[in-house]
Protein backbone atom coordinates (compact mmCIF):
# COMPACT_ATOMS: atom_id res chain seq x y z
CA UNK A 1 0.00 0.00 0.00
CA UNK A 2 1.22 3.57 -0.73
CA UNK A 3 1.95 5.95 2.32
CA UNK A 4 -0.62 8.54 3.11
CA UNK A 5 0.38 11.88 0.96
CA UNK A 6 1.40 14.98 3.05
CA UNK A 7 1.46 18.49 2.66
CA UNK A 8 3.06 21.10 3.97
CA UNK A 9 1.53 24.41 3.67
CA UNK A 10 -1.45 26.99 4.78
CA UNK A 11 -5.00 26.93 3.88
CA UNK A 12 -4.46 30.81 3.36
CA UNK A 13 -1.89 30.40 0.34
CA UNK A 14 -3.74 30.16 -2.70
CA UNK A 15 -0.26 27.97 -4.07
CA UNK A 16 -1.30 25.46 -1.60
CA UNK A 17 -5.11 25.65 -2.24
CA UNK A 18 -4.05 23.87 -5.88
CA UNK A 19 -2.85 21.68 -4.53
CA UNK A 20 -5.56 20.66 -1.68
CA UNK A 21 -8.19 21.10 -4.44
CA UNK A 22 -6.72 18.40 -6.41
CA UNK A 23 -6.14 16.22 -4.29
CA UNK A 24 -9.91 16.48 -3.13
CA UNK A 25 -11.28 16.61 -6.16
CA UNK A 26 -9.18 13.60 -6.56
CA UNK A 27 -10.54 11.75 -3.91
CA UNK A 28 -6.58 11.17 -1.94
CA UNK A 29 -6.18 10.92 1.39
CA UNK A 30 -3.63 13.40 2.98
CA UNK A 31 -2.43 15.01 5.78
CA UNK A 32 -1.52 18.51 6.04
CA UNK A 33 1.08 20.83 8.19
CA UNK A 34 -0.38 24.04 7.91
CA UNK A 35 2.67 26.27 8.27
CA UNK A 36 3.58 30.02 6.40
CA UNK A 37 6.92 29.80 5.34
CA UNK A 38 7.40 32.10 8.00
CA UNK A 39 7.45 29.89 10.58
CA UNK A 40 9.28 27.52 8.67
CA UNK A 41 12.30 25.85 10.98
CA UNK A 42 15.38 23.98 9.18
CA UNK A 43 13.81 20.85 8.58
CA UNK A 44 11.48 23.00 6.36
CA UNK A 45 14.75 24.50 4.69
CA UNK A 46 15.80 21.11 3.90
CA UNK A 47 12.19 20.39 2.50
CA UNK A 48 12.02 23.42 0.55
CA UNK A 49 15.02 25.29 -0.55
CA UNK A 50 13.35 28.17 -1.43
CA UNK A 51 11.24 27.97 1.21
CA UNK A 52 8.33 28.01 -0.64
CA UNK A 53 4.74 26.30 0.31
CA UNK A 54 3.38 23.45 -0.69
CA UNK A 55 5.47 20.57 -0.22
CA UNK A 56 4.06 17.32 -1.03
CA UNK A 57 5.66 14.27 1.05
CA UNK A 58 4.91 10.91 -0.49
CA UNK A 59 6.90 8.25 0.78
CA UNK A 60 10.30 8.83 -0.68
CA UNK A 61 9.62 11.22 -2.24
CA UNK A 62 9.87 15.40 -1.75
CA UNK A 63 8.25 17.57 -4.27
CA UNK A 64 7.87 21.69 -4.07
CA UNK A 65 6.21 23.76 -6.69
CA UNK A 66 2.67 23.80 -6.99
CA UNK A 67 2.50 23.35 -10.62
CA UNK A 68 5.17 20.21 -10.84
CA UNK A 69 3.21 19.14 -7.66
CA UNK A 70 -0.38 19.34 -9.65
CA UNK A 71 1.11 17.36 -12.40
CA UNK A 72 2.49 14.94 -10.53
CA UNK A 73 -0.63 14.13 -8.78
CA UNK A 74 -2.12 14.20 -12.40
CA UNK A 75 0.34 11.46 -13.64
CA UNK A 76 -0.09 9.22 -10.57
CA UNK A 77 -3.71 9.23 -9.96
CA UNK A 78 -4.68 9.93 -13.50
CA UNK A 79 -8.81 9.73 -12.41
CA UNK A 80 -10.43 12.19 -12.65
CA UNK A 81 -8.39 13.98 -15.25
CA UNK A 82 -7.84 17.55 -14.21
CA UNK A 83 -5.99 18.62 -17.84
CA UNK A 84 -7.61 18.58 -20.98
CA UNK A 85 -7.09 15.56 -23.25
CA UNK A 86 -6.78 18.31 -26.25
CA UNK A 87 -2.61 18.50 -26.39
CA UNK A 88 -3.10 22.13 -27.90
CA UNK A 89 -5.88 22.99 -25.02
CA UNK A 90 -3.72 21.29 -22.46
CA UNK A 91 -1.16 23.51 -23.04
CA UNK A 92 -3.20 26.53 -22.86
CA UNK A 93 -4.66 25.38 -19.64
CA UNK A 94 -0.66 25.00 -18.13
CA UNK A 95 -0.38 28.76 -19.64
CA UNK A 96 -3.51 29.72 -17.99
CA UNK A 97 -1.68 27.90 -14.11
CA UNK A 98 1.57 29.75 -14.92
CA UNK A 99 -0.40 33.09 -15.82
CA UNK A 100 -1.88 32.76 -12.26
CA UNK A 101 1.09 31.69 -10.11
CA UNK A 102 3.28 34.80 -11.61
CA UNK A 103 1.19 37.51 -12.43
CA UNK A 104 -2.12 37.08 -10.57
CA UNK A 105 -0.53 35.89 -7.77
CA UNK A 106 1.69 39.28 -8.23
CA UNK A 107 -1.09 41.35 -7.89
CA UNK A 108 -3.55 40.14 -6.15
CA UNK A 109 -1.58 38.31 -3.14
CA UNK A 110 1.90 40.25 -3.11
CA UNK A 111 0.46 43.93 -4.20
CA UNK A 112 -3.00 43.43 -2.27
CA UNK A 113 -3.45 40.80 0.49
CA UNK A 114 0.23 40.94 1.44
CA UNK A 115 0.03 44.28 1.53
CA UNK A 116 -3.58 44.24 3.53
CA UNK A 117 -3.46 41.75 5.76
CA UNK A 118 0.17 39.76 6.31
CA UNK A 119 2.18 43.22 6.63
CA UNK A 120 -0.37 44.59 9.35
CA UNK A 121 -1.25 40.91 10.90
CA UNK A 122 1.82 38.92 10.64
CA UNK A 123 4.17 41.86 10.92
CA UNK A 124 2.77 44.88 12.95
CA UNK A 125 3.67 46.76 9.72
CA UNK A 126 1.96 49.92 7.67
CA UNK A 127 0.25 48.69 4.35
CA UNK A 128 1.68 50.58 1.17
CA UNK A 129 -1.72 52.21 -0.01
CA UNK A 130 0.41 53.58 -3.11
CA UNK A 131 0.57 49.89 -3.81
CA UNK A 132 -2.87 48.18 -3.18
CA UNK A 133 -4.23 51.76 -4.90
CA UNK A 134 -1.76 50.81 -8.07
CA UNK A 135 -3.34 47.17 -8.03
CA UNK A 136 -6.64 47.89 -7.62
CA UNK A 137 -7.17 50.75 -10.32
CA UNK A 138 -4.28 49.76 -12.77
CA UNK A 139 -2.89 45.91 -12.22
CA UNK A 140 -5.83 43.65 -11.07
CA UNK A 141 -8.35 45.46 -14.25
CA UNK A 142 -5.62 44.63 -17.09
CA UNK A 143 -5.16 41.28 -15.40
CA UNK A 144 -9.16 40.61 -15.16
CA UNK A 145 -8.73 41.82 -19.14
CA UNK A 146 -6.65 39.60 -20.06
CA UNK A 147 -8.40 36.58 -18.38
CA UNK A 148 -11.36 37.86 -19.46
CA UNK A 149 -10.54 37.84 -23.31
CA UNK A 150 -9.29 33.85 -22.75
CA UNK A 151 -12.42 32.35 -21.27
CA UNK A 152 -15.91 31.40 -22.93
CA UNK A 153 -19.14 33.12 -22.27
CA UNK A 154 -20.35 29.99 -19.66
CA UNK A 155 -18.57 26.91 -18.03
CA UNK A 156 -15.10 26.44 -17.42
CA UNK A 157 -12.30 27.34 -19.38
CA UNK A 158 -11.86 24.25 -21.53
CA UNK A 159 -15.13 22.32 -21.29
CA UNK A 160 -14.38 20.01 -18.03
CA UNK A 161 -13.42 21.54 -15.00
CA UNK A 162 -9.28 21.77 -15.58
CA UNK A 163 -5.88 23.24 -13.53
CA UNK A 164 -7.09 26.51 -15.57
CA UNK A 165 -10.36 27.09 -13.70
CA UNK A 166 -8.56 25.63 -10.15
CA UNK A 167 -5.49 28.23 -10.57
CA UNK A 168 -7.80 30.90 -11.51
CA UNK A 169 -10.49 30.73 -8.56
CA UNK A 170 -7.76 29.66 -5.85
CA UNK A 171 -5.88 33.14 -6.19
CA UNK A 172 -9.49 35.18 -6.09
CA UNK A 173 -10.27 33.22 -3.02
CA UNK A 174 -7.30 34.49 -1.43
CA UNK A 175 -8.28 38.08 -2.59
CA UNK A 176 -11.31 37.29 -1.35
CA UNK A 177 -9.70 37.65 2.47
CA UNK A 178 -9.34 41.17 2.31
CA UNK A 179 -12.95 41.53 0.59
CA UNK A 180 -12.21 41.80 -3.32
CA UNK A 181 -14.87 40.58 -5.19
CA UNK A 182 -14.72 40.80 -9.41
CA UNK A 183 -17.09 43.27 -10.53
CA UNK A 184 -19.59 40.78 -12.52
CA UNK A 185 -20.57 43.74 -14.79
CA UNK A 186 -17.30 44.45 -16.44
CA UNK A 187 -15.88 40.67 -16.08
CA UNK A 188 -18.37 38.34 -16.71
CA UNK A 189 -16.91 35.53 -17.70
CA UNK A 190 -14.30 35.48 -14.97
CA UNK A 191 -16.62 36.27 -12.28
CA UNK A 192 -18.71 33.04 -12.76
CA UNK A 193 -15.98 30.80 -13.72
CA UNK A 194 -14.63 31.98 -9.70
CA UNK A 195 -17.79 31.40 -8.43
CA UNK A 196 -18.59 28.04 -10.11
CA UNK A 197 -15.26 26.57 -8.90
CA UNK A 198 -15.29 28.05 -5.67
CA UNK A 199 -18.97 26.38 -5.16
CA UNK A 200 -17.96 23.19 -5.76
CA UNK A 201 -17.42 20.50 -2.76
CA UNK A 202 -13.93 20.34 -3.13
CA UNK A 203 -13.70 24.37 -2.62
CA UNK A 204 -16.57 24.90 -0.03
CA UNK A 205 -14.53 21.94 2.14
CA UNK A 206 -11.26 23.44 2.04
CA UNK A 207 -13.27 27.00 2.49
CA UNK A 208 -14.09 25.93 6.34
CA UNK A 209 -10.44 25.61 7.13
CA UNK A 210 -9.51 28.85 5.51
CA UNK A 211 -12.20 30.39 7.24
CA UNK A 212 -10.26 28.64 10.34
CA UNK A 213 -7.08 29.32 9.83
CA UNK A 214 -7.85 33.14 8.73
CA UNK A 215 -9.21 34.20 12.16
CA UNK A 216 -6.42 33.48 13.89
CA UNK A 217 -2.21 34.29 14.28
CA UNK A 218 -0.38 31.65 12.46
CA UNK A 219 0.91 30.44 15.81
CA UNK A 220 -2.45 29.62 17.05
CA UNK A 221 -4.04 28.10 13.54
CA UNK A 222 -3.41 24.56 14.45
CA UNK A 223 -4.75 23.87 17.32
CA UNK A 224 -7.82 25.22 15.98
CA UNK A 225 -7.68 23.31 12.59
CA UNK A 226 -7.21 20.14 15.04
CA UNK A 227 -10.41 21.45 17.09
CA UNK A 228 -12.24 22.13 13.36
CA UNK A 229 -11.31 18.51 11.93
CA UNK A 230 -8.63 19.19 9.45
CA UNK A 231 -6.62 16.47 8.80
CA UNK A 232 -3.20 17.58 10.38
CA UNK A 233 -0.15 15.53 10.60
CA UNK A 234 1.28 14.27 14.30
CA UNK A 235 4.33 16.40 13.41
CA UNK A 236 5.19 20.30 12.73
CA UNK A 237 7.82 22.17 10.89
CA UNK A 238 6.16 25.73 12.12
CA UNK A 239 7.96 27.69 15.00
CA UNK A 240 6.66 29.95 17.67
CA UNK A 241 7.54 32.98 15.77
CA UNK A 242 7.28 34.13 12.49
CA UNK A 243 10.36 35.69 10.32
CA UNK A 244 9.98 37.85 8.22
CA UNK A 245 11.81 37.69 4.96
CA UNK A 246 11.06 34.43 5.05
CA UNK A 247 7.62 34.49 2.61
CA UNK A 248 9.49 34.93 -0.58
CA UNK A 249 13.49 34.16 -1.37
CA UNK A 250 13.66 36.31 -4.55
CA UNK B 1 0.57 18.88 -43.75
CA UNK B 2 1.02 20.92 -40.28
CA UNK B 3 2.26 24.63 -40.26
CA UNK B 4 6.07 25.15 -39.73
CA UNK B 5 6.75 25.63 -35.63
CA UNK B 6 7.63 29.82 -35.35
CA UNK B 7 9.60 31.20 -32.22
CA UNK B 8 9.92 34.75 -30.82
CA UNK B 9 12.54 35.31 -28.75
CA UNK B 10 16.31 35.61 -28.64
CA UNK B 11 19.33 32.97 -28.58
CA UNK B 12 20.96 35.26 -25.87
CA UNK B 13 18.15 33.90 -23.41
CA UNK B 14 18.12 30.83 -21.60
CA UNK B 15 14.49 30.33 -21.87
CA UNK B 16 14.83 30.80 -25.14
CA UNK B 17 17.46 28.38 -25.10
CA UNK B 18 15.84 25.69 -23.65
CA UNK B 19 12.67 25.59 -26.18
CA UNK B 20 15.09 25.91 -29.19
CA UNK B 21 17.47 22.39 -27.47
CA UNK B 22 14.50 20.81 -27.35
CA UNK B 23 12.92 21.64 -31.26
CA UNK B 24 16.62 20.53 -32.42
CA UNK B 25 16.69 17.38 -30.16
CA UNK B 26 13.44 16.35 -31.47
CA UNK B 27 14.63 16.98 -34.86
CA UNK B 28 11.75 19.92 -35.86
CA UNK B 29 12.21 22.40 -38.36
CA UNK B 30 11.32 26.00 -37.43
CA UNK B 31 11.96 29.95 -37.75
CA UNK B 32 12.68 32.65 -35.43
CA UNK B 33 12.10 35.61 -35.17
CA UNK B 34 15.29 36.77 -32.84
CA UNK B 35 14.00 39.63 -30.78
CA UNK B 36 14.49 40.55 -27.09
CA UNK B 37 11.64 42.02 -25.14
CA UNK B 38 13.58 45.37 -25.06
CA UNK B 39 12.55 45.87 -28.56
CA UNK B 40 9.24 44.27 -28.83
CA UNK B 41 6.12 45.88 -30.64
CA UNK B 42 2.53 46.28 -30.43
CA UNK B 43 2.09 42.43 -31.69
CA UNK B 44 4.68 41.27 -29.39
CA UNK B 45 2.34 42.36 -26.33
CA UNK B 46 -0.81 40.97 -28.22
CA UNK B 47 1.19 37.61 -28.44
CA UNK B 48 2.85 37.63 -24.95
CA UNK B 49 0.90 39.63 -22.12
CA UNK B 50 3.72 39.78 -19.88
CA UNK B 51 6.03 40.85 -22.61
CA UNK B 52 8.36 37.53 -22.07
CA UNK B 53 10.57 35.73 -24.90
CA UNK B 54 10.13 32.78 -26.12
CA UNK B 55 6.98 32.73 -28.04
CA UNK B 56 5.59 29.52 -29.83
CA UNK B 57 3.48 29.71 -32.75
CA UNK B 58 1.96 26.43 -34.40
CA UNK B 59 -0.62 27.49 -36.51
CA UNK B 60 -3.63 29.00 -34.28
CA UNK B 61 -1.62 27.81 -31.33
CA UNK B 62 0.29 30.90 -29.88
CA UNK B 63 1.88 29.81 -26.50
CA UNK B 64 3.96 31.60 -23.81
CA UNK B 65 6.63 30.27 -21.03
CA UNK B 66 9.46 28.22 -21.79
CA UNK B 67 8.22 25.66 -19.54
CA UNK B 68 4.76 25.20 -20.96
CA UNK B 69 5.86 25.02 -24.27
CA UNK B 70 8.55 22.48 -23.26
CA UNK B 71 6.32 20.37 -22.27
CA UNK B 72 4.10 21.21 -25.38
CA UNK B 73 6.85 20.17 -27.62
CA UNK B 74 6.72 16.57 -25.67
CA UNK B 75 3.02 15.98 -25.56
CA UNK B 76 2.95 16.98 -29.23
CA UNK B 77 5.55 15.52 -30.61
CA UNK B 78 7.07 12.60 -28.28
CA UNK B 79 10.19 10.96 -29.53
CA UNK B 80 12.71 11.32 -28.39
CA UNK B 81 11.18 11.82 -25.35
CA UNK B 82 12.71 14.49 -22.91
CA UNK B 83 11.08 13.96 -19.89
CA UNK B 84 11.69 10.80 -17.26
CA UNK B 85 9.52 7.63 -17.84
CA UNK B 86 9.10 6.92 -14.23
CA UNK B 87 6.71 9.55 -12.39
CA UNK B 88 8.88 10.62 -9.84
CA UNK B 89 11.43 11.22 -11.59
CA UNK B 90 9.66 13.20 -14.15
CA UNK B 91 8.20 15.41 -11.60
CA UNK B 92 11.72 15.87 -10.04
CA UNK B 93 13.00 16.57 -13.52
CA UNK B 94 10.21 19.18 -13.74
CA UNK B 95 11.26 20.30 -10.63
CA UNK B 96 14.82 21.20 -11.29
CA UNK B 97 13.38 23.03 -14.44
CA UNK B 98 11.51 25.31 -12.29
CA UNK B 99 14.51 25.76 -9.94
CA UNK B 100 16.04 26.91 -12.54
CA UNK B 101 13.52 28.85 -14.03
CA UNK B 102 13.18 31.13 -11.07
CA UNK B 103 16.61 30.48 -8.63
CA UNK B 104 18.91 29.99 -11.10
CA UNK B 105 17.95 32.49 -13.20
CA UNK B 106 17.60 35.11 -10.92
CA UNK B 107 21.00 34.67 -9.56
CA UNK B 108 22.80 34.07 -13.20
CA UNK B 109 21.04 35.92 -15.18
CA UNK B 110 19.59 39.06 -13.61
CA UNK B 111 22.04 39.05 -10.68
CA UNK B 112 25.15 38.22 -13.16
CA UNK B 113 24.34 38.63 -16.79
CA UNK B 114 21.88 41.43 -16.97
CA UNK B 115 23.86 43.77 -14.58
CA UNK B 116 27.54 43.16 -16.32
CA UNK B 117 25.80 42.75 -20.13
CA UNK B 118 22.46 43.73 -20.93
CA UNK B 119 22.55 47.21 -18.50
CA UNK B 120 25.83 48.25 -19.60
CA UNK B 121 25.29 47.61 -23.46
CA UNK B 122 21.58 48.08 -24.05
CA UNK B 123 20.87 50.54 -21.76
CA UNK B 124 24.30 52.21 -21.53
CA UNK B 125 24.00 52.49 -17.60
CA UNK B 126 26.23 51.33 -14.85
CA UNK B 127 26.35 47.74 -13.33
CA UNK B 128 25.67 47.18 -9.52
CA UNK B 129 29.23 45.78 -8.73
CA UNK B 130 27.36 45.01 -4.96
CA UNK B 131 24.44 42.77 -6.77
CA UNK B 132 27.69 40.87 -8.61
CA UNK B 133 29.60 40.72 -5.81
CA UNK B 134 27.04 39.00 -3.94
CA UNK B 135 25.97 36.59 -6.51
CA UNK B 136 29.19 35.71 -7.16
CA UNK B 137 30.25 34.77 -3.54
CA UNK B 138 27.12 33.64 -1.91
CA UNK B 139 23.87 33.26 -4.05
CA UNK B 140 25.15 31.68 -6.80
CA UNK B 141 27.67 28.86 -4.59
CA UNK B 142 24.51 28.18 -2.47
CA UNK B 143 22.19 27.34 -5.55
CA UNK B 144 25.27 25.42 -7.26
CA UNK B 145 25.75 23.08 -3.68
CA UNK B 146 21.87 22.30 -4.00
CA UNK B 147 22.16 20.94 -7.20
CA UNK B 148 25.45 19.33 -6.64
CA UNK B 149 23.62 17.65 -3.72
CA UNK B 150 20.50 16.57 -6.25
CA UNK B 151 23.04 15.44 -9.06
CA UNK B 152 24.45 11.59 -9.95
CA UNK B 153 27.99 11.23 -9.56
CA UNK B 154 28.32 11.07 -13.33
CA UNK B 155 25.96 11.22 -16.48
CA UNK B 156 22.60 13.41 -16.73
CA UNK B 157 20.31 13.76 -14.12
CA UNK B 158 17.80 11.25 -14.54
CA UNK B 159 19.91 8.59 -17.01
CA UNK B 160 18.40 9.89 -20.54
CA UNK B 161 18.98 13.02 -21.59
CA UNK B 162 15.50 15.22 -19.86
CA UNK B 163 14.68 18.61 -19.50
CA UNK B 164 16.59 19.11 -16.24
CA UNK B 165 19.85 18.56 -18.14
CA UNK B 166 18.83 21.00 -20.90
CA UNK B 167 17.19 23.72 -18.15
CA UNK B 168 20.71 23.41 -16.51
CA UNK B 169 22.80 23.91 -19.03
CA UNK B 170 20.88 26.75 -20.80
CA UNK B 171 21.36 28.98 -17.68
CA UNK B 172 24.81 28.49 -16.98
CA UNK B 173 25.59 29.04 -21.16
CA UNK B 174 24.15 32.32 -20.49
CA UNK B 175 26.38 32.66 -17.45
CA UNK B 176 29.30 31.83 -19.94
CA UNK B 177 28.61 34.79 -21.71
CA UNK B 178 29.87 37.18 -18.72
CA UNK B 179 32.80 34.67 -18.80
CA UNK B 180 31.34 32.72 -15.57
CA UNK B 181 32.66 29.39 -15.48
CA UNK B 182 31.68 26.68 -12.95
CA UNK B 183 33.77 25.80 -10.53
CA UNK B 184 35.13 21.75 -11.09
CA UNK B 185 36.84 20.65 -8.15
CA UNK B 186 34.01 22.27 -5.93
CA UNK B 187 30.79 21.42 -7.47
CA UNK B 188 32.55 18.38 -10.19
CA UNK B 189 28.97 16.67 -10.68
CA UNK B 190 27.27 20.08 -11.90
CA UNK B 191 30.16 21.07 -14.19
CA UNK B 192 30.38 17.70 -15.65
CA UNK B 193 26.62 17.88 -16.59
CA UNK B 194 26.85 20.94 -18.05
CA UNK B 195 29.59 20.15 -19.92
CA UNK B 196 28.33 17.07 -21.52
CA UNK B 197 24.59 18.68 -22.56
CA UNK B 198 27.04 21.87 -23.71
CA UNK B 199 28.82 19.61 -26.07
CA UNK B 200 25.61 17.82 -28.09
CA UNK B 201 24.85 18.73 -31.35
CA UNK B 202 21.91 20.65 -30.94
CA UNK B 203 23.63 22.46 -28.10
CA UNK B 204 26.16 23.58 -30.50
CA UNK B 205 24.75 24.76 -33.79
CA UNK B 206 22.66 26.97 -31.26
CA UNK B 207 26.17 28.28 -29.79
CA UNK B 208 27.15 29.45 -33.18
CA UNK B 209 24.31 31.64 -33.29
CA UNK B 210 24.46 32.56 -30.13
CA UNK B 211 28.04 34.20 -30.66
CA UNK B 212 26.97 35.76 -33.85
CA UNK B 213 24.17 37.23 -31.76
CA UNK B 214 26.42 37.84 -28.66
CA UNK B 215 28.87 40.48 -30.27
CA UNK B 216 26.23 42.77 -31.57
CA UNK B 217 23.95 45.62 -30.60
CA UNK B 218 19.96 43.43 -30.29
CA UNK B 219 19.38 46.05 -33.28
CA UNK B 220 22.35 44.95 -35.47
CA UNK B 221 21.53 40.90 -35.04
CA UNK B 222 19.19 40.09 -37.40
CA UNK B 223 21.23 41.16 -40.63
CA UNK B 224 24.09 38.85 -38.83
CA UNK B 225 21.80 36.11 -38.27
CA UNK B 226 20.97 35.91 -41.66
CA UNK B 227 24.29 36.00 -42.27
CA UNK B 228 25.01 33.34 -40.58
CA UNK B 229 22.37 30.59 -41.95
CA UNK B 230 20.06 31.32 -39.14
CA UNK B 231 16.19 30.19 -39.80
CA UNK B 232 15.12 33.66 -40.02
CA UNK B 233 11.26 34.26 -39.57
CA UNK B 234 10.37 36.60 -43.24
CA UNK B 235 8.69 39.43 -40.60
CA UNK B 236 10.17 40.97 -37.02
CA UNK B 237 8.11 42.07 -34.20
CA UNK B 238 11.24 44.07 -33.17
CA UNK B 239 11.63 47.91 -33.19
CA UNK B 240 14.43 49.57 -33.96
CA UNK B 241 15.09 51.09 -30.28
CA UNK B 242 15.24 48.94 -26.94
CA UNK B 243 13.15 50.30 -24.45
CA UNK B 244 14.15 49.57 -20.72
CA UNK B 245 11.65 48.14 -18.36
CA UNK B 246 10.43 46.04 -20.82
CA UNK B 247 12.65 43.12 -20.18
CA UNK B 248 10.50 41.98 -17.34
CA UNK B 249 6.96 42.86 -16.08
CA UNK B 250 7.04 42.09 -12.21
Amino acid sequence: MSPRLTVVGNYISPYVRKVLACMELKGLAYDIDPITPFVGDDRFSDLSPLRRIPVLIDGELVLNDSSVICQYLEDRFPTPSLYPADIAQRAKARWLEEYCDTHLANVLVWKLFYQKAILRRVFHEETDEAVVERALSVEIPAALDYLENQLPAEGFAFGGLSIADISIASYFRTASFVRYAIDATRWPRTAQLVERTQALPAFQRLAHWEETALRLPVTEQRAALQAAGAPLTSWTMGTPTPRKGFARME
